[in-house]
């Protein structure tokens, strides 16, 4: 049965409304997800909240009824309680009706099976979490395996990061990983490392990609460190025509990793 | 000569910060945009600041001096100030070293020259500031002549869609209009109109798209209205091979816009 909470001091509202903050999700292993299309984005990739948050009225919508079945089938909680302290968790005025509560999962490095597929993504620095968020849908959308963090990145589990995902941090495998430990982790199967650069006149539609193709995306404001770009198998340029010689890194990373997909798919 | 502004209740002060405010925007017919990169954008394309403000030691920098005189030498002025208000104006800890504020310069949508490019961006009822200047960046970098901002967008002058424009929102021409008024200027001369659509299965890489191509993207939670899909020359989708049935608006706008971008383009 859920259980009622009716006031702001609750240690559990401050703990879920805790989880904001890197620092205590690292030290909890717990984050945010928020909205019913998430949470049921989530549930279909069998993954059930250890917490449900929902308002009383939410309680009437089938889908709110069937991911509180399943959280409570496999151990969660379900916490009913005030639109007012559902703000409060979100940090928004419109909290999209429903909150979850989630463990973090990140897959370890050696643990990716680069053979699940054809395309993965791998970025480095990346500082904005609407970025890491969007990055993470386009790679669902492609079918890539999942996303490999490299250095220091901003949080994949920031409540800007899962919003911006739209439900593909659970769909989509991460991993994190220091530049030297990737590379040998890389080197030791098949795969071609491709990354995108202004120092070089190969066009990005010219070779033909082989997989598992690594995608490999810069920071925002420095692209890829010099001996990174180095590293890789192919450095390959998008035809820019504008007065600005550069793509948002999210959209560079959805050109390319189409043009990987095109260059295989059946039509 | 510039102007030293040591205090925060300093009237300009007030008024510059009031710009971060749309109300304020549309009144004023000014907005603000924030460091060096995309100030010395906007001067590459020709649009001095009206108002330069940056910080003491800023002054010592080339490209901020070539902005100040630029910017005194068409009428406009510059001011001196502490880190501390340069943080109060923008809104952030780090400003980036100068702030610029600009006159709105919206095209009339009549005044667009359709012949000046194959390719226009046309974004309806779009919410999100970032995905707006993410739109423009794309934009640019595809060479399109420009965005045409359908029904009630987010605002193409606020800060974060400025910041996320890079500069773009001085190099792409911007205009506003309701969708019949749209629909008529469209039709009063050749041009395709393409939609994105879960509703065919119209592979977005099979037509040969006829320029001038208008691409047009719709809200993000709710994709275009059947109406406006009505209206469409042609309707695409792209290959989704994930769980999640969706990609960014700017993504979407992106990944279209190349494919057209590569349709025509010599290698």
């Amino acid at each position: 049965m859920p259980r009622e909470i009716t006031g702001f001091s609750n240690p559990l509202v401050k703990q879920v409304r805790g989880l904001r903050d890197k620092k205590n999700r690292r030290a909890e292993g717990l984050f945010l997800a928020e909205g019913l299309r998430i949470l049921t984005e989530a549930l279909d990739a069998g993954i059930p909240p250890k917490m449900l948050w929902h308002a009383p009225e939410g309680g009437a919508h089938p889908l709110v009824q069937k991911l509180a079945r399943e959280t409570e089938a496999t151990g969660g909680e379900v916490f009913v309680t005030s639109t007012d302290i559902l703000s409060k968790l979100s940090g928004k005025d419109n909290p999209g009706a429903v909150i979850g509560v989630y463990p973090e999962m990140l897959t370890p490095l050696t643990a990716l099976d680069r053979a699940t597929s054809g395309i993965w993504l791998v970025a480095e620095r990346l500082r904005d979490p609407g970025n890491l968020g969007t990055i993470l849908r386009t790679g669902d959308a492609v079918g890539a395996g999942g996303l490999i963090l490299i250095d220091d990145c901003t949080d994949p589990f920031s409540v800007e990061a899962v919003r911006a995902s739209m439900g593909a941090i659970f769909t989509q495998k991460v991993a994190t990983a220091r530049w030297p430990e990737f590379v040998s982790w890389l080197r030791s199967a098949p795969g071609q490392l491709v990354g995108t650069s202004l120092n070089t006149d190969n066009d990005y539609q010219d070779p033909r990609y082989e997989a598992p193709t690594f995608l490999l995306i810069g920071n925002e404001s420095q692209g890829l460190p010099e001996v990174y770009e180095k590293e890789c198998d192919l450095l390959v340029k998008m035809p820019m025509m504008g007065k600005a010689d550069s793509l948002n890194a999210a959209m560079a990373t959805a050109v390319m990793a189409y043009e990987v997909l095109n260059q295989r798919r059946q039509r």
